[in-house]
Formats: structure tokens, C-alpha cells, sequence
């Protein structure tokens, strides 16, 4: 059979496929699909489902467990989105911009399905079933990376804090949805924080940390102890000081190809955590450079340094 | 909280969206990601495993059904990969180009994980769970999208015959995989029938059509009855002649738009069904002219007719 | 000196250069940057400059010209923009966008200057000199090219009739441009027809089509006289019939390679023409097929026809 | 004329139209089309000939003076080609791709026409007349920023000292082109340098810089005057020191909005320079830091700084 009067048709594929600009942070945004009717449809509680919060935090760990090499250095959750962060170095798929969205949709997907069941073991799964867009978008400095993830928290906090109050004036006042409605209409955070405490003894302050805060995972690299004798191997006689756990990258500079290596197998291995952190101020990513800060890599020649 | 200081980076996102060109044919194709691992973590059988198959097949399904307004009007699926046709009109998303392949990879993917256990009931799924790329392309002629599926299905007829006879030496011949690639390195079609036929009495066309043609998923609706006196409603007494089944595109050429509005209506409520058959020649396409000719939607003023 | 560490930098251009879709058809709009300045400047007459239509004539026919290998197949021009059409077989810099677009921009500018002295020749160029601007788009199907220069022949219409209107208020009327622009105010064409006439004894349709229609410029492949023996050369003895001026393409159909290319030879050195004829009806594209048909090229294989 | 039934093709153009990725460096850079031809034809001298250089330097310079708000920091040229920085925070044409290298290419082949005859006088232009073809990168760092540059120059410094080599061999050692040639093949710089010296009396290094290095063309901001009392206007009695000469962009920190809007006057209206000078090294870059760093802009809100 001739296939190959048929195989110009490749042509228009790779003509077109988009790779993401080298040197740029990227970030792939995920949503879920008309979660409005899904949640409904499943019982979710209000304002917030706890296992529903745990359940996307534990996909978002499969993803960073089952994407190649430590691609992606950071992920953030709040509600039913998820965004992650793949390092300015990062080259996994070639840049490809639809091979990069896609896996991490569909690796989050499977995820969502197959352990439903331990998160919400009396509700079973109906049709439609849930599903997630994606979007992969580059940005350029470190700065606006923080920008973008202070946005999603920014964007958390102002929902929550209405929603919290919002379903406490339905939940324990007694009102219907138009009339929580109109009480909140034209309040500040004050005012909510106000209302919350005065009519329903809440001190907002108190409410989890995950439904205030969103979910933040990423590898753990800081934690890890000092590389074992084992580990440093035939480098070890070279005389060169264990890593400091305290400050990995300062330990980066000025190692040897062979050590940046293992520093990077260590990262991979690293725990990863989920924790309910500001990630606006500056304190969480100065203690955690590796996050965005890595020059190990296929291309690191040429990812130099931002200033 | 001033969430409007941080809200700027979403323009990085508008500013770089991709639309698929307007008035083109859209594939969006996925395949598994690292199925040959998979498929030998979980046990399928060689050369194809009909559980695996009729699974895929589900998924497309359910893509179809899933998708808003029928907006997938072919499906076609070989081995761990599917390929979905948009028609040209399709504005779905706005035709971007990220939320239309993840939305097809994740629909798919859930459905893979959800209904897994009625397919492989005995077999639990592992991780790495499953997982589907994707990719978007656009095609300008209906010539480029029947080459693009007689590519895919010619490719499906070279590899499953060239798996066939290699697996047949190896189960029934006793060979091992360096000995049966050896022994069909060179050989044309002809030559693999023939080594089929004289030395394990397989007839190659005996084999199971979905092997050896893939399989077809679209929406029937050709088959539709005529549509009853209660669907024709006030345009009845216009005098028009009810839509003949036969012929559902000449059918709808001057027609009013209510009635193309009937006719899409019954076309999105169409059964799917799920075929074995040749997609190369024209037999297929010249019955079926609903796949790629349409002109209902909001931008058919301009899609016209192609030439 | 080490280049080699500069190198990488390459890469961000090959990452991200577009390539425009095969098989579509391409359309380049140049338009003269802050020409309102410039014609100010530079004295045009008005409504219309003669002069300056014909050097943007002149321009687009060098562009036809100096682009290589027969490329565009037409170009139309009115007022200070020009659209050139390449057709969908078209693989001219291997569809690079980029490099497509600046080529005929450059090639449009570089004669604007240099031909100015003969269409102006009191009046010497002053800075900021004239510039123009480009883009390139795609369009999938003939009926898509066709409504796009419609598109263009009727804003050509408008603006002539409304300008004509207008000048004639101003230059014969003895208004002020406040009062002209009052008197058109909600009319009608027919009203504007109405004024012209009534006030100022000018038939319309009597204007010079250059301004009515503006100018389309292409090669007259049809008026070519049939091919002499000597050109035929050695397929001579073939006994295949001269090729019929009268039906370019249906005498293209079942020819042979060496055929095709002698008639793409004829096509490239064919004659020039700049008409001021009616491009929205199907006179036009039917007794000139070539313009958007033609099948020759090293992709043909994969253009197909649109049906 | 219903010109509404055609103008949906206009949705072609919007929906596929490119902006640059925020934030980031764009370098448009521009080649000669065929100017091996070109220069051939126009008895251009070997290996460099300055008129030709010296009309390149005058048409970027006219690029930088056109092109609106100085929005062009920096360009290098060499030979046939010159590169245009745009600095991160340029929003030019909305950052349209497009319209951003067009406008660049078109500019430039205009004063390249239209100054011809200043620095060409005895040899009148002849068709196909000279033109440019051009492209846009996108570079997200600093230091990419100034690896192009270095890529540039390094390109220069080989390639002339090749060419001057090889022309001295053929001008003044007799040879033809295929033995100075083989003459140069598999030698090192040193071995060229040592080459022009002991036979012909050249020490490369005293050859003309511009052939040497190129051509640096700015505009020379730290050069300025202090602002006059009147420039100074109403904000002279907020008492703020005048700018420092030597250090613009310190100077510029923590400065008030409209003191921010005159410095970018001042820069707008500062001499463009010509250099022929070392940018490699880091000298260059210190001591001109206007060049990649400016913070003034509609959009400097969230340019942010790269670290």
C-alpha cells in the first residue's frame, strides 16, 4: 500500500507546531470544565470541600512525580485550577507547546479519576465526567512569575473571603442566595471580616489555611540532609565541601559539571510537600531559590543570568 | 487586598493566544503517552488486544458525546492514538487553539481511567496511569483531510500486518523477536501474506477488520428517519419536503435557516456508531457528505463552498 | 575569536520563526505609513493624484516583476495600500511569514522612492520619506480571496464616491470641509450620485475607473499567442494539440510534467497588465483562471484541489 | 454596495495577527536581498567599500529618527546587514510583529534609495534595485541581549579578517580566487594576521574599525547637558538635583512621573552617534546602561526588573 503519497500531509503538522520562546519561565494553567454543574451534581460541600481540595492537591503531586526530570519547580492550587511552573532552563518536549499542555492536563485528568474513589468514597463518579482545559504561557523575569502566582493568591483570598461570608449568611442566617447577594454587594474586606465575627462569632483569620491560602507544592530540595558518603562517589576525594542544605544554589556556582548532576538527581528525589503558605511576600522564595533559580541543563549556556 | 497591581500579567496570556485559522479543517490527534511500558505493565495481548481497542474506541465515544454541538464529526483510532475531525465551520472555544486540544485529551483521558475496569476487569491499573498527548492541525481542502485519514489508515494496514506475521513467528513459530525481525527485514506485503498463509494457515484478510482497518467512530446521521410531523412544527406548512436521508447536504441547500437549525439539531442527536471500514476510497465519503460539508453555524456566511 | 558561545543565540530565531499554512492562499496589504501627512506634504492633488496612483502602479507591477518565479498572480491597489495575491501552491522562501512580507514591502518602497521623480517630477521628496507597512494572511478557499477583494473594490467604492462628493462641495461648491462633511451626513449613495449631478453637472459613472474601481495588475497569461515551434522543442513530436490561449487550465489538465513547466515558464514571462475593471463579479476570475489555479510547484501533489 | 456581506474576511487577519511576547528584548534584524549580485553590478570595491557602509549607517540612522519615540535603543551593523534593539518595554504597534519589522524594513530601503546618490554619485542605480528582507526575535534576558551583539561582532571580526586576507592575496599578491583560497583554508586568525603582515606590509589591527568592528548607532543619552533651567521648568522647585550626565539611569530611580517623562524627552531628542567600537566586552554596556535598561513607559508597571 503506498502510504507515501499520503505522508505530505505531516507537512502541515510540522509547519506549524509552536515551540514556547527559549529563556522563558513557563506556566500552565488548568481548569476544570464547567465544575459549576459537576460540583452541584456531586455534592460538594460549601464553601469549600475539603476532599475535593486534597483530591487536586494530590493530582498536582502525580504530575510533578510523573513529568519527566523535574521539569516543573512549583505548582499552586485554589479551587478547581492548578498552575504550574516549569523552570526558564527547562527543555523537556523540545518546547513544544502542545505537548507540554496536553501531557499535563491528561496526567492531572487520570490522576482525578483513578482516586476519586479515596477522596470521596460515597459519591460515585457520574457522566459527564470531570474534565480540565489548559493553557501554557511564557513569562519573561522572575518578577513576573511572582506576579502572576501573588494574582492566583491575591485572586484566592478576595473569592474566599466572599464566599466564606457569603455561605455563612446562608448557611447559619437563614438568607437565600439574593439576599447574601445583596448584603455583601459594595462591602470591603473589612466589612466581610466584620460581618463574619459580629453576626457568626468567626474570626476569619482562623478559617483552614488551605482555603484561605490555596495549595502550594514543590520539591522539597532545601530539606534533603548533606549528600551521604555514598552518594558523592568519585567526586568526594576532589575535596569539595558538602552541599549546604541552607543555601543550594550559592553551593551551585562554581561546581563541576559532574557535581551540578548530582545535585539535580538529589533535586528529582527531593520530597515533594503541600503547603498553605503567602507566596507574595518575599520570604518564601528567598528561602527556596531552586525554584526558580537552576542552571543545570542542555541549554544552561545560553540561559545565563537575567541581569 | 490590591489584586490590580499583579493583574497585568494576564496580558501576557491574551497577547499570545493562538486561534486557529479561520474556514480549515481541524484534527486534533492524541496518543499514549509511553504505552509501549504500559501496555507491557498491564499485560495486553500481541499484536492487539481487542479490550484495549474496544476501550479506545469507548473514549472517542465519549469525546463525541461530551464535546458541545457536535462539533466532532469523525473520529479515527489505531492502536494507542486517535484522530478527531472539526469541521471547517467549527467555531467551538472560539477556535483557540490550547483549550480545544486539552479540552479533546482530557475528555479522553477520563473516560480512559473511568472505564478501564469494565474493560480489564481482571487487570488493576498501575501507575504511571495512562496518559495522552495531543496536537492540533489545521487542513485547508477536504482533499488534505481524506489524505490525512488514508495516511493514518495506511499506516494502521503497513503495521498491523508487518505485527501480525512478526508475532505469528515468535507465538506460533517459536522464534524469538531478533529471529522473526530478521526474517521479515525486506520482505514486501506479498511476502508477509505469504509467510502468513504457508506457514501458520493465517488468511491476513480473515483477521479481525479492526485490526487491519482501525476503527471509525461518527455520528449516523444519514440513518435518521425522516423527521415526524411533531419535529417539522410551524415551517410544515411552508410546503418543504421532509429531509430525505439519503441525501441530508443536497437536502439542506435552500433551505431556510430554521430548517438548517432542525437538521443540526438532528444531526447532534444522531447515534454514534463505530465502523471497521476502508476510509481511503470515496466510497465512504460520497455516503456520508454530512463529515466534512456543513454550512450551519454563526460564521457559515463565510466559510462558503471550497471552491 | 570564539563565536561558537555566541551561537546559541540562533536558536530563539529558529524556535520562532512562522511558517504560513500550506495550501493556503496568501494575501500581503501593504499601506503607506502616515500617508495623510505625507500627500500634505507633498501637494497631492484631490481627491485623487493621478501621479501618485501611477507610481503605486508602477510599484506593485516591479513587485510582480522582481518576486521571484511568477510568485503573485495579482495584485490590487487603491489609494495609498496594494494587496498582492500568491497562490496556494505557492512555497516561495518556504512560506516564511516574515521573510514573505518584508520582501514585498521593500521591494514596493525601493520603487516608490526611485520612480517618484518620473511621476512627480516638480516636486522633489521630503522627509520623513514615505514607508509602508505590511502584513500577510491566509485564506483557505477561492470564495474567501474573492470576498477579500471584494471587500477591498467595495471600500473603494465608498470612499471615491463619499471623496468625490466631498471635493467637489469643497472645490466646486465653495464649502468649507465642516459643511461638506454636514451635507453628506447620513446620504445614500444615490444621494451622492443626486448631488454631483443636480449641483455640479458630474455623471459618476463618467469618472475615470482608476478612481472608481481602482487598479488590478497581473500577468496576461491568456493573451499570450500559442506556443511557436521552437519553444515546444523536443515534446513537439509528442502530437499533443498547442496549447489554446483561450483555456490556459483546461489545457493544462492530463499534461505531462515537462508540459506544466513550459507553460509555468510562459506564465512568468507574460505581459504585465494594469486594468481599473470590476474584480466582485465573476467575469474577471473566470475568463483568468490562472489566478488562482494553477497546479504546478513541488508541493502540487499535496494542494489537491479545494473539493 | 454592500461592502458588509464581503468585511468578514477581516476576522482572517485578527484572529491570526502575532504579537511579541511582553517584556521581552526585540531585535529586527535586516539583510541585503541578492546583494552579491547587487554589488557586483554596482562596482562596489572589495573587500569593504565605505560608501556602502557609510549609506547603511545613514539609513539606520534615519530608522532610529523615524520610527516613533525613540523607540529604537541601539543598532548594529556589518556588511549588508544591520539589527535594530527594541528595548523590553517598547509597546510599539501593540508589539504586532508585522507592522514592527515591515515599518523597520521599509524605512531603511527608502533612505537607501532615496541617499544613493550622495555616496554614489558616479553610478546611477540599476534594476532590480536593492532591497531588505527582515525578521523579529523576541530575547527574555539581558545577557541574550548582548550574546546576539557579541554573535554579530565576533561574525564581523571573522569574516574581515578572512576577506581582507583573501582580497590582499587576489589585489595584491596576484593570485585568483581559487588560490587565495586554498592559500586560507584550515588557517587560524594568527596565521592570517601573519600573512597580511609579512607579505604585504598590513597590521590588521590598524585597518579601519569600521571594518573592523562594525557599526554601533545610538543615541548618545549620557552625553547630554545637564537640563537647562527652562527644560527644567515647574519641577525646579521640588528641588531635586539636575540628572547626572554620567549617571542616567541611577539618577532616574525613585524620580517622579513627570520627572521621568522629560529624562525620556531628553533621550528621544539626544544626537545619534556612530561608532565603530568594541560591544562585546562589558565597557560598552556600563557605561550606556539607557541602552537595555529605561523603566519609563505605559507598560513599565510590570516590565519589573529581571531579577
Amino acid at each position: 500500500m503506498a502510504n507515501s503519497k499520503f505522508e505530505y500531509v505531516r507537512h502541515f503538522e510540522l509547519a506549524t507546531t509552536t515551540h514556547l520562546l527559549p529563556n522563558t519561565h513557563i506556566i500552565i494553567r488548568i481548569d476544570g470544565r464547567a465544575f459549576t454543574r459537576f460540583t452541584a451534581a456531586h455534592n460538594f460541600t460549601k464553601p469549600n470541600d475539603p476532599r475535593a481540595l486534597h483530591l487536586m492537591n494530590a493530582c498536582a503531586s502525580a504530575v510533578l512525580t510523573d513529568l519527566g526530570g523535574g521539569a516543573i519547580s512549583l505548582a499552586y492550587g485554589v479551587s478547581d485550577e492548578f498552575s504550574f511552573l516549569l523552570r526558564r532552563e527547562c527543555d523537556l518536549f523540545d518546547r513544544r507547546e502542545a505537548k507540554l499542555v496536553t501531557t499535563v492536563v491528561s496526567i492531572f485528568t487520570a490522576h482525578y479519576i483513578a482516586l476519586w474513589p479515596q477522596y470521596f468514597p460515597d459519591i460515585p463518579l457520574k457522566r459527564p465526567l470531570p474534565s480540565f482545559d489548559g493553557r501554557a504561557v511564557c513569562y519573561p523575569s522572575v518578577q513576573n512569575v511572582r506576579d502572576y502566582f501573588s494574582w492566583r493568591q491575591a485572586d484566592c483570598h478576595i473569592n474566599n473571603l466572599y464566599n466564606t461570608a457569603f455561605w455563612a449568611l446562608i448557611q447559619k442566617g437563614g438568607m437565600d442566595a439574593k439576599e447574601a447577594g445583596e448584603t455583601l454587594a459594595g462591602t470591603f474586606a473589612k466589612d466581610k471580616h466584620e460581618i463574619l465575627f459580629s453576626r457568626f462569632g468567626i474570626n476569619y483569620n482562623n478559617e483552614d489555611a488551605m482555603y484561605r491560602k490555596g495549595s502550594v507544592v514543590y520539591r522539597n530540595y532545601g530539606a534533603i540532609p548533606e549528600s551521604t558518603e555514598d552518594e558523592k562517589g568519585d567526586e568526594a576525594q576532589e575535596g569539595e565541601p558538602a552541599t549546604s542544605s541552607k543555601q543550594p544554589l550559592e553551593a551551585m556556582k562554581g561546581k563541576s559539571r559532574s557535581q551540578q548532576k548530582r545535585e539535580a538527581k538529589k533535586l528529582a528525589k527531593a520530597e515533594i510537600v503541600i503547603e498553605h503558605v503567602d507566596i507574595i511576600k518575599d520570604e518564601f522564595w528567598e528561602k527556596r531559590p531552586w525554584i526558580v533559580h537552576w542552571t543545570l541543563g542542555r541549554r544552561n549556556e545560553y540561559a545565563g543570568t537575567e541581569q
